[in-house]
């Protein structure tokens, strides 16, 4: 007899739930059991229009999905500024979490939402899903390596896009009372995400933010960038907006090998997920050229990346629910660390640059 | 019957000269006159290795090269503490002048060389050959263009060769009383012009250098990076060092459009060189790809870079000598620029990381 898979409740009908039913639906332990919405009819359109099964239950209200005994995990894709209320339900009613990031609005509310997992016992995930697509675990691989890749020492992240008239006037990331971290908490949280991930999560010693902040009319940040360093001259410098066109480059330079990629968030196609590699790179006698060439290495990728995190995420709830596990705590300290020194960026910012510590 | 071509005189074996001798012997309206050397053994030397042609004359000394007056232009490639003597020298024994970068110590030091070029009606063009890639005007064109690229927004360049234990003990480019800017001079000349190039050259208001400036024991800068901005709102970041793996990085975003390439200074391949532009990027519907994918381009290259910079050399070498034309000022007023804002890191690098101010 088949397993049964782990059940989940969707909390809310944001944009990114759609590309997340549809991974559950893909993933082979994960099954879609919930959705609620403030409005019903709005739940209800949603599930048609997403291939839900006919057997979901249909709710207009997140807490209807919270109290069904059915419901084993919520995905949440709530405004940040509604994490710390749902998550910490969510857990006290025993469900584990899958949250959209940024997991908070600083690091204070988040801890209380580990507080509240960890005393129901709860897994906790967020939702950065690049993470779990197989190329990030190949690149890991290359820049693990002390003979290819040696010690890193500089990572430059950036991540933009441009934003249209509507999202710049309206989307809840550039409203203060919803995502009030703007592209700080939106594209910013991927770049520290990657800068943090090739650095093996040490945190660094202080984080600087960049000069030509850009704020919208509210306040909110649309446009910024930092300077990250670790006390043995490692550094790492970041570039996220909505301001300018799509862009998704990392560039990372150990000792030994360097890194690229201009696709690191959203691979340029579902299939398959490219990266380039040099290692020990010279240049010819008369310096017309590289020996050796780059290599370019292709990981492809039958399962996309965001079932691939459901894949995952259910996995450790089944440990838990039926066997006796103990929920992990990696990926809630990633989640903790990656909030961290985005708090950080966004105190040096708030003090025009000033050197924020860590240590 | 042919033009006579410009008669090239060479100042030092200094091993970057090995492939501007090459260049010269490839282009077709320029011929290697002369090189000196304070050793007349090295100079010998060097241009049997180097395939001089037999009627190239051996000189045990920089004053002979610029006292033969066969000898149309020199170029020199002596350590940039010897560049205000020797070039100040040349511009008075009436010689055009190609000099490698960075052009001088600092702008103080330069201003002296162009008032000896200017009054003596010499050009002076500085050695920085991906200037001269035809790639490089393709990429031009390319975020010159407001419908494809926009406006540029930011620019992050990376530039970074790993040096041995001799380079790092030994190489005049680590040597306080030689090339005492270091990493800044070297391989941050490069980030700096390319951040200018694709700004066309409109000076930034300020720059910032990145905390993380490692020095060598004598004082001289291994690695260091700078954030530039622009009033409204424009950035740039680089950064440069003897202690990462080869890494020549350009990620520069626009409104409408992105530009990458990871070779920018010297081509992975002699015969043709690539860049990568992605213009009005989307996602699919599910945010599961790019819409449309980005463009690859290469540009063919039979003449290499270095060649295309000495026969545009020659021909405004050409034009004024022969043809009544008056000097280029393009490029001294680039180089110029160049040494501006690298003299500006300098100073925030000295200033702990203080904003200096170029307006």
């Amino acid at each position: 007899m088949a397993e049964t898979p782990i059940r989940f409740g969707i909390l809310g009908c944001a944009d990114i739930a759609r590309k997340v039913s549809r991974a559950i639906s893909l993933a082979p332990n994960a099954a879609i059991y919930a959705i609620g919405s403030r409005s019903l009819e709005k739940a209800t359109k949603f599930a048609a229009s997403n291939g839900f099964p006919e057997s979901a239950k249909i709710y207009g209200s997140y807490d209807a999905v919270l109290d069904d005994p059915n419901v084993d995990a919520v995905y949440v894709p709530l405004p940040t500024s509604l994490h710390i209320k749902w998550a910490v339900l969510a857990a006290q009613k025993k469900k584990h979490i899958l949250l959209e990031k940024p997991v908070a609005l600083n690091v204070g509310e988040f801890d209380q939402i580990l507080e509240a997992c960890e005393s129901n016992g709860v897994q906790l995930m967020d939702s950065t899903m690049w993470m779990h697509n197989p190329r990030t675990a190949k690149m890991k691989e290359y820049i693990s390596d002390t003979h290819k890749f040696g010690e890193l020492r500089t990572i430059n992240v950036v991540f933009t896009f441009a934003a249209d008239q509507d999202f710049l006037e309206n989307d809840i990331r550039v409203k203060p009372d919803l995502d009030a971290l703007g592209a700080l908490g939106d594209v910013g949280w991927y770049c520290i995400r990657a800068i943090l991930w090739a650095y093996d999560f040490n945190l660094p010693n202080s984080v600087t933010a960049l000069p030509g902040t850009i704020f919208n009319k509210a306040g909110v940040i649309i446009s910024c960038g930092a300077s990250l360093h670790w006390e043995d001259g490692k550094i790492a410098t970041f570039h996220c907006s909505f301001l300018a066109n799509l862009t998704m480059n990392i560039t990372a330079s150990g000792t030994k090998g360097s890194l690229h990629l201009n696709d690191f968030v959203i691979p340029f196609e579902e299939k398959q997920a490219s990266f380039t590699t040099a290692t020990e790179s010279k240049f010819t006698d008369l310096v017309t050229g590289w020996v050796p060439l780059p290599s370019h290495h292709t990981v492809m990728t039958d399962v996309p990346q965001e079932a691939c995190m459901v894949t995952e995420f259910s996995r450790l709830v089944k440990s838990v629910k039926n066997d006796g596990g103990v929920v992990e705590k990696m990926w809630p300290t990633w989640s903790r660390k990656t909030q961290l020194v985005l708090d950080a960026v966004k105190a040096s910012v708030e003090k025009g640059g000033e050197a924020v510590s860590l240590s």
